[in-house]
């Protein structure tokens, strides 16, 4: 999630949680990121989201923040222990820095360097501690501009998704940064606000009472979480970056086409 | 807390989350860290810690950790925000690590050369950016044995303490090392355990109840938490090493006899 307002994401958790082993088999962790300006509060948990008492905390503590990430975890590589459970975080130029992927990476053994190194044993976090440590290697001194970052980015994530599926989530607090290498969908809930109805459990709310028309949040999912929204599908390569709930920017990120054709292969978790 | 058995805290949180603002005045902020093997994760909470529902739901979710830092904040540099929120996360060496200050640095601005920069605003997180940095300058490629670190960071403490009131705990998963520049005590239970009963609250527990022969449970705190146990009272300058729920090294910093006096003169938070 990203909105130009602190948000609550208490009504999107209820389904998403769902989603961790009731509606969903994504049994092996849940974890959730909530930024407040520069810094991040992360709260994972290796119990399935569905009977995780953080998970059931969260759903009744309205955390505002306008960059929230979530992830629910099927296990692919790593086994089922805290260390391997998303999302992951890192510090960059003083800003923490969020990362989920879902997907599999297969044989990608990045040369780290030592400035980030994985604590567990995944592929994703291997992956994020690359992007990282490749952003850090072209902008030493302090953050760019999010444009540039956002094309460096693009670079990276090109050389990443040749090694197998790579959908990810990324966030900095200030821009959410979306990569479909085989399913994502996201939504942007404006003025005028409407009604809204879960996937995954039978909860509606009607966001037009909860919200100011200044109000703007983007929703970014593997699949889409409600039943009365137009959700738009990414297609695979979409690199996007949101920011105050906007799209603001978006690329094509070249995949192979025998990598397309491989991934298309995988049973990838939704 | 660091135990040779993972353990949970609840019995101790109880008493401990009471001085965030019901019989202490700790009530600019709350966090506490469990360590499962190489990862940590951190629960933060801007609330607080008698009224956060982030320590609600803790008291009753018993998590296993040999290694938990908690921490509550009364506000001495750097405003109440969560990125100011105590304990603070950062990898080095594959590992997470984290670390809690009670205690005010004066005028502490440490070169920071980029690989850890502070999120927030305090001394604190300034003190813990510069000994990632220190420890990783001077072992790049990975950690050393225990006792070879343990002498690293005696080096890298004394020269920070001469800043002012340095009180610290710190964990890396394996070990808890404990700073006393004015206050700090610990005890350790061991076979025979017996009755504990907290200070801040009514709340007693048989220990013999819940142990094996095999436990061993090292506390360290800025007060005693229980007022029928022989909580052992460090000196200034005493830097610990505890593991396996054992003191297993203990050495003398040189504090400047100047920054003693006037650290004495401090009123420091307990």
């Amino acid at each position: 999630m990203n909105c130009t307002q602190p948000t609550d994401i208490t009504f999107s958790l209820k389904g998403f949680a769902a989603r961790g082993g009731l509606t969903h088999h994504h049994v092996d962790g849940f974890g959730i990121a909530f930024f407040e300006d520069k810094a991040c509060r992360l709260f994972i948990d290796n119990q399935p989201a569905y009977r995780s008492p953080v998970a059931e905390m969260l759903k009744h503590y309205p955390i505002q923040s306008k960059n929230v990430i979530a992830h629910i975890r099927k296990a692919s590589q790593g086994a089922m222990r805290l260390q391997n459970c998303h999302p992951f975080m890192r510090e960059l130029w003083g800003r923490h820095w969020i990362f989920a992927h879902n997907g599999e990476l297969k044989n990608f053994r990045p040369s780290l360097n030592g400035d980030y190194q994985p604590v567990g044993d995944t592929d994703s976090e291997r992956a994020f501690c690359h992007m990282m440590q490749m952003l850090r290697k072209r902008f030493p001194q302090s953050q760019p501009l999010l444009p540039l970052l956002f094309d460096e980015l693009a670079d990276i994530t090109e050389e990443i998704a040749s090694y197998g599926v790579y959908n990810f989530l990324m966030s900095n607090g200030q821009a959410l940064f979306a990569f479909c290498s085989t399913n994502l969908y996201y939504l942007v809930r404006q003025w005028p606000f409407s009604v809204a109805h879960l996937i995954d459990t039978d909860v509606a709310i009607d966001f037009s009472d909860v919200t100011t028309p200044d109000d703007r949040v983007a929703v970014i999912a593997t699949a889409p979480l409600t039943d009365n929204e137009s959700w738009i599908q990414l297609s695979p390569g979409d690199l996007m970056m949101f920011e105050q709930g906007c799209l603001m920017q978006s690329v094509k990120v070249t995949i192979e086409e025998a990598v397309q054709e491989a991934n298309a292969k995988e049973t990838v978790c939704v």
